[in-house]
């Protein structure tokens, strides 16, 4: 079998045309490597280039002044090219567990590691990704543990006259009953975002299957819906193919979306074994999925009974001219009339959104609406979206 | 509200740190950028690079000696700096519609075009992706049409004592029925290639969106499995998480995943609507995917009633001693005297395999066993089999 495989192996590793010729000395240069003390290294071949520097949210960070207050910028590693041309940064400190993402800076222009596979679309950015074990990080692996199913479901629009793609995960066990309901928990994206970001950056799926196996989150269905009602899908799955010129932003914060939910809750609600009913549905988003959490259950006020904003876009949209938009003092005592099983607030202490979330929270505590808070460092990122996930999910469907 | 786009746009774009930055000013470079003479224009910012080139499967061919024959390679395309420091590089010719895939040569460094955010994976190589419309490339585009399910879904397999991952197309109205069977398409990657590789490179679910929608390929439930009976899943979708060192084919074309291919198919008949029978059931794979194909049908011959061998690696495996591969003359016998619909040969004319599939089809025309043969234009590459499996599917099930 060897001799047969290593026959084999050149034969297709001779004259193969940049199609597979990557097979068998895939990566002369390993990047990134996760040292013994867990500090981390990083390398690039261009001999050619003046300076490179890594930029990734593993780095430490400052404090800017900007004309707008204090932003927190990462601070660039700078990398030193060796006599070979290849430019080597390796961390000052051991990089706690988790998972990031991170590019080149190569005279000025970012690139992704090229000696990395894992690449994350985040909006129209890539990026290289890597995870640390050891800690949260293993909740973003995939373990040996049963795994849920991801689908990406076509569904009907008639709000907007074509059909829009979801991503669907089913847990684990789902496909060997026909009889079992689950609870729905609704999972939104933030502004730029599309129905990939949570399962892509977010690592949904693998958190998911780890809560669940580990008892502390209940068997659910999650569906991870794109925001944008005028898209039917993800960029490169859309009628637009790849022609896209360049990449712009519709208006997704309009109502739109809000009001054609129902049309998503009915289609789960049919074609899934859902229990149907607001004991047993949750919805939580990022960022402007946030701020559609907000208001979908705002409008929506015997939908949902676990509500989630993670660092959510409150305080934006009123003076919005959408019916969704208005009233929101009497919604609020409405929805907090139907005593929601919980209703969570997380944000980090360096988010953009701090004060506007604070501001929502003193309108909460102000008419004596209950609801859970969680303050975590770093700001408005992905490593806080994840852990916000992680921390939210297990206390549903209790 | 334009105005609270706005308004909430400069929110989001102010304080950002490495996230979303990228929403409002994407892509200040347009490449790769289709003209309207058909031609395609590449950019890519560099000052300090000294040289680059474009390397993808658009550009035109021209045959070389090797020690082991003459070799087809890519004629590169030559960029030019411009005082800004962008490299510019524009085909001489339109290019044909399809789907192409390519990547930079920074001075003898491959990477990405970090301006196009559409990347595929191909083993462990990242290419950046294009679609040319107006011919075949309309097939791999996503278009207005009836749109089928594509899940991530993980089998039980008793063979390896872990489970597995493939990938389920269920064509378009497969949710809406809960009686319609459907014949089965097992879908086969090649060396190195994994569950994802049809569906991200091949653009098979694109492929049978629309020629579902067009009337020329029956409904039919697509299974795209993982050919390395080792692995659990795609890099980056096992127990290993990101931590791959380096990237390591084992040996697939051992028996071991022909041997157990059968516990495949009694998950697919017992967890989808499928009509499990013969008559209803197809194979077929590219490259190792092909070898994989020939072997499983011959190994089972009461399964599969269409078999399709494109770029198939035969004329290997006979010295291996796995039962699978032996008496081969004995199983093609067996198999042919059940009068299989369709065995179906695609190859390209340059391809690296053509000799052995020669040698092949040689032995089927000897003992006079009935087959279809289509040879095309290039090599051992993705555009011919996504041309091939565009041409075997429509053929299937009817």
């Amino acid at each position: 079998m060897r001799k047969l495989f290593i026959i084999t192996a050149s034969l297709f590793l001779g004259l193969a045309v940049n199609a597979q010729e990557a097979i068998f000395d895939a990566r002369p240069l390993v990047s990134p490597e996760i040292n013994s003390d867990g500090t981390i290294t990083f390398r690039y071949r261009n001999p050619s280039a003046k300076a490179v520097q890594v930029i990734g949210d593993f780095l430490p960070t400052k404090e800017i002044d900007t004309p707008r207050g204090k932003a927190e910028v990462t601070v660039p590693g700078e990398m030193q090219k060796d006599s070979a041309g290849v430019w080597v940064f390796t961390t000052s400190c051991k990089v706690e567990s988790g998972m990031y993402t991170y590019r080149f800076s190569v005279d000025g222009s970012l690139t992704i590691d090229p000696s990395n596979m894992f690449v994350n679309r985040d909006v129209a950015t890539l990026s290289s990704a890597l995870i640390v074990s050891g800690g949260i990080g293993d909740l973003f692996k995939v373990q040996e543990v049963p795994h849920g199913t991801v689908s990406r479901v076509w569904y009907p629009s008639k709000a907007s006259g074509f059909s829009r793609r979801m991503t669907v995960y089913t847990p684990a066990g789902y496909e060997n009953s026909s009889k079992t309901r689950y609870p729905v928990l609704y999972l939104l994206h933030g502004a730029g975002g599309d129905e990939e970001a949570w399962i892509t950056q977010g690592r949904a799926s693998q958190i998911m299957d780890n809560l669940i196996a580990q008892g502390k989150a209940k068997p659910m269905i999650v569906v991870m819906t794109n925001g944008y009602q005028s898209l039917e899908a993800a960029p490169g799955e859309n009628a637009q193919g790849y022609d896209v010129p360049s990449f712009r932003v519709p208006g997704g914060m309009a109502g739109a979306f809000e009001s054609a939910f129902p049309e998503i809750i009915d289609y789960v609600d049919s074609h899934y074994r859902t229990i149907a009913k607001k004991e047993s549905r949750a919805i939580c988003g990022l960022s402007m999925g946030g701020f559609h959490s907000l208001f979908i259950s705002l409008n929506y006020p015997d939908k949902f009974n676990y509500v989630g904003l993670f660092s959510a876009a409150v305080g934006v949209g009123h003076d919005n001219k959408s019916e969704i938009y208005q009233n929101m003092d009497e919604k609020l005592s409405a929805f907090f009339s139907k005593k929601p099983a919980l209703y969570w607030i997380g944000i980090g202490k360096t988010d953009f959104l701090y004060k506007s979330n604070e501001e929502f929270r003193a309108k909460l505590d102000a008419a004596g609406y209950p609801y859970a808070y969680y303050e975590s460092e770093g700001g408005h990122i992905w490593r806080n979206w994840r852990d916000y996930l992680s921390k939210f999910a297990p206390q549903l469907f209790k």
